[in-house]
C-alpha cells in the first residue's frame, strides 16, 4: 500500500488543517481563562496574586479566597476539550491509516470542529440546555463513527 | 526503509485496534460520570440543574450545592485516563516508527489496555488498595518500556 | 513524495526523542504528586487513607479532610502539562508531514522541551512571577509557530 501520511493524500492534509485548528482552539481556552481570572481577580497561586497586587496582602488574600464561577466555567469547558478534542485528533491520526473515502473523512473533521467551537461558546456563555449537550454528543458521535470504521477495518 | 504506517504492518494495525479501544474507554468515562450525576442529582452548571428541575429553584440549588463523592470518584478515574491513556497512545504512534518486533509491541498494547480497563473498574467501585496502584503502575511500566526502546533506537 | 515517518528522516527521529522525553516528564508529575501526598499525608480516596493508616480512622479522616496546598500546586502543574504538552506532541506528529527544515523543527522541539521542564520546576517550587508565565508563553509560542507553518502548508 502506498504512503497515506503525505500532503498528496487529501485526508491527511485535511487532518493537518482541522486537527491544528481544533487543537489551537483548545490551547486558546487557557488564554480565555486568564482573561476571566484578570477580570474577576481570581487566581490560584500566591505568586500570581503577588503579581497582580504587589503591595497589598489583603487584596492578595481576597484574590485567592475562592474561585470565581465564571473562571470555573471556562475551566470546565477547557477540561471538556482535553477529554474530547485530544482523543479525537489522536484517533484521526490512526483513521488516516485505514484510507477512508476523502469526502467521508472531511465531513467527520468539519463537523467535529464546528461542534467543538460551538460547545465552548455555549458553555462559557451559559447558554441553556440542551444546546451544550447536543454539541457534546455531536462531537462524540463523530469520534465513535471513526472508531467504528477503524475497528471494522482491522478486526 | 519501507512505510510502517500501513495496515500491512501488524504493529500499526494492532495499534489502530487497541489505541481506538482504549481511547473509547476513556471517552466513555464521561458517560459514566453523567450516569452518577443523574443518579445522585449532582451537577456543576446552572443550566444543567435547570434542565433536571425546571420549576424548582430549591432543588436546583441543592443539585449545585456540593459535588457527590461518587461523581468525584469517577471524575478522578477519568482524569487519570487523560494523564496516562492519551500519552500512551501518542507514544505508541511514535513507537510504530522504530519498527519493534510485532509480538513485543502487541503485548505492550494488550497489557496496557487490560491494565487501564481494570484501573477504571477498581477506582469507580472503590476496591481497596493495592489493586488500583498495581493497575496504575502496570500501565506506567508498559509506557516506560516503550519509551526506553524508543530512546535507545534514536539516541 | 517519499515517506517522512521513518528513522531516516531527522525530524521524525528527533520527534521520537523529544516527544518521548516531554511525555515522560508529564507522566512523572503523577509520581511527584504521590511524593507530596505521602509527605503531607493528603489523599482523596478512602482506600488510599486506609492503606496509609490501616487501623486509625481518625488519621484516615484527617488525611481526606482537605487537600494540601503543595499537592494542589503539583497537580496544577500536571494539568498544565496535559493542556499544553499533549497537544504539542500531537501537532508535532502532523508537523513532520509538512516536511519542515530539520534545523527549524529541531529547535522547536528543543525549546519546547526546555520551556516545559522549567515550567514544572518553577510552578512546583513557587518561583515568583513572571518566570512561570514566560515558560508557559515560550511553549505556547513554539506550538503556535508549528501551527502557523502547517496552516500555510495546506491552506
Amino acid at each position: 500500500m502506498s504512503n497515506l501520511y503525505t500532503l498528496e493524500n487529501e485526508v491527511f492534509s485535511a487532518l493537518i488543517f482541522y486537527g491544528t485548528l481544533v487543537l489551537i482552539k483548545t490551547l486558546l481556552m487557557a488564554i480565555w481563562t486568564s482573561y476571566y481570572r484578570t477580570k474577576h481577580l481570581s487566581v490560584w497561586s500566591r505568586e500570581d496574586a503577588v503579581m497582580f497586587a504587589p503591595n497589598d496582602p489583603a487584596k492578595q488574600k481576597a484574590m485567592m479566597a475562592a474561585s470565581h464561577p465564571q473562571v470555573e466555567r471556562v475551566r470546565r469547558a477547557h477540561l471538556n476539550d482535553l477529554e474530547n478534542v485530544v482523543p479525537f485528533v489522536v484517533m484521526a491520526l490512526l483513521y488516516v491509516g485505514i484510507n477512508p473515502a476523502a469526502a467521508t473523512a472531511l465531513w467527520h473533521f468539519r463537523i467535529f470542529f464546528a461542534a467543538r467551537v460551538l460547545h465552548s461558546l455555549i458553555y462559557v456563555n451559559s447558554v441553556p440546555q440542551p444546546f451544550r449537550g447536543v454539541a457534546f454528543l455531536t462531537g462524540l458521535a463523530v469520534t465513535m463513527s471513526m472508531a467504528y470504521q477503524m475497528i471494522r477495518a482491522v478486526y
